[in-house]
């Protein structure tokens, strides 16, 4: 059976997007009931300023407090050499940085030209090359952005280049905004593979526009075995309040379960860490997956329906 | 330009599945609406028992109150002969049957088994060819039945080429609950391809697991090029109340268009076809499209951000 990868990335890029930040032990959970539910890399916090992103105050607490599962990994995003030394600090073997393929999202997200952001990483690379940490390359707006009109898909290969070229073992692709339609995307991986390996990318889809199962099969079928996913669909679109954001761990479950590919996940395992999360969040679900199931398993305890 | 048609179902099989029954004038207003947005085939209700339907009660007023167009058709559906004669008296010029893969569907759904509901439609569709009026065939369940565990692919290709070969002019295939995944998807199409030609085959798809726009996805590289979807993705499933019912036409069109094929559809327009039905129902827009986009106004609005 053909196998998938997920990388879980509802406890960091979820919670930061989402308005209220929960506290260590409650993301500490979080994290344990995905483990428990099969994932097996997780990103788990962030060294960021507490001033820009409050959400993930506390990553040093959450990452120490986890218990370490053989074939877990614990990710962490890290802007800059200080962000790394602090998840050193605390044991993380692999660590995530974030580029954009935008130059205006660049300014407006991270403050910085997209060079100036590649200069910054130089140093993190050849510490965490040291150090035998991995590292693991974003790139966002790959199919738009919110901030400028278009976004040449030759700017998303030269970052995904540069980044891999630095020493980032795999790249992954972000569609930030969700504007990607599976057309876009197909052309978009062709064109990354022609640079970066195609087992060294992997898909970072959201649901703005209901487009990221689809983009998803057709990164599949162009041969990226791994997808970036948010249990619950935490998240949301910073850009875009109120809408959706990163697709949610359970529909690419059900698909891959559908198609007959592994990953490893318990489905209901991961159901119950989204009711949990999202109970934490009072907040509903975004996974239309894990509506339809609750409402299946309600309707199956009516005897007379 | 390659070119999709999309069937708008929303007046029918969206309306009849929310709680609220809207009255006629608003549902005659609605279909303006939505032929104004480029909708050029709309199923404006159905000649049902208002005892089983109530949602569809005054179908006969809608119909004839809706304005012709050049090109434009309104579609009824029909369970029986006496519905086809209703329809025929204000005018209809095409109708709808609807027929189930699955047994335990059909009993529960049209409490008759298959073969009585294909009898049924025998004198329907040599009334309707009589009469020169077209016959769309819906066939239900074809990626799974809330009744039963397993629909067999055979079945689904025995009763699509059945109403084919009885003289429907298209088939509808209808994943009722949204259970399909797009490998499961694509190998229906192709058995059904076998069998009808595929010129003749529609994809209906509802997104209860969110799959639905990467099986319309799946159906459109079989070669299928005709789609059924409700604006706003109106009607829920009645099966999992709660949850999302049929895909919605504003991604279908947000797809289309992402992918270069026309639709004939303006995005603006049915976006406030749908803002006009959810006010109306006061509902919130199951489409991620119309959410995102909404959202995407307001905070143009505002000059600060």
């Amino acid at each position: 059976m053909d196998a998938v990868r997920l990388v879980e990335v509802g406890p960091r890029d979820g919670l930061q997007n989402e308005p209220q930040a929960l506290p260590v032990e409650v993301r500490v959970e979080l994290i344990a009931r995905l483990v428990d539910a099969g994932l097996r890399t997780l990103e788990a916090g962030a060294f960021v300023s507490p001033r820009w992103v409050p959400q993930m105050q506390g990553s040093d607490e959450v990452i120490r407090q986890l218990e370490t599962h053989p074939g877990v990994t614990y990710t962490a995003l890290v802007p800059n050499l200080q962000g790394l030394e602090r998840a050193l600090a605390v044991g993380c073997r692999e660590v995530a940085v974030f580029a954009a393929a935008s130059e205006a999202f660049s300014q407006r997200n991270i403050n910085c030209s997209i060079a100036e952001s590649m200069a910054r990483f130089e140093p993190l690379l050849a510490k965490a090359k040291e150090e035998g940490v991995a590292v693991r390359g974003y790139v966002s707006c790959v199919l738009g952005c919110p901030f400028s009109s278009e976004v040449p898909r030759a700017d998303v290969v030269k970052v995904a280049r540069d980044l891999y070229a630095m020493g980032c073992y795999e790249i992954s692709l972000g569609d930030t905004v969700g504007l990607g339609t599976p057309g876009k995307t197909r052309e978009l991986i062709r064109a990354c593979a022609a640079e970066v390996p195609v087992a060294a990318l992997a898909g970072h889809f959201h649901d703005t526009y209901g487009m990221a199962v689809a983009n998803v099969m057709a990164a599949l079928e162009e041969g990226v075995r791994t997808f970036d996913s948010s249990v619950s669909g935490l998240g949301g679109c910073p850009y875009l309040p109120g809408a959706t954001g990163n697709v949610a761990t359970e529909e690419l479950v059900y698909l891959f379960d559908g198609l007959g590919m592994s990953t490893g996940v318990n489905l209901p395992a991961l159901l119950q860490a989204g009711a949990f999360v999202d109970a934490a969040l009072s907040r509903l679900s975004a996974s239309r997956v894990a509506i339809a199931l609750r409402n299946k398993a309600q309707r199956s305890l009516r005897p007379n329906d």
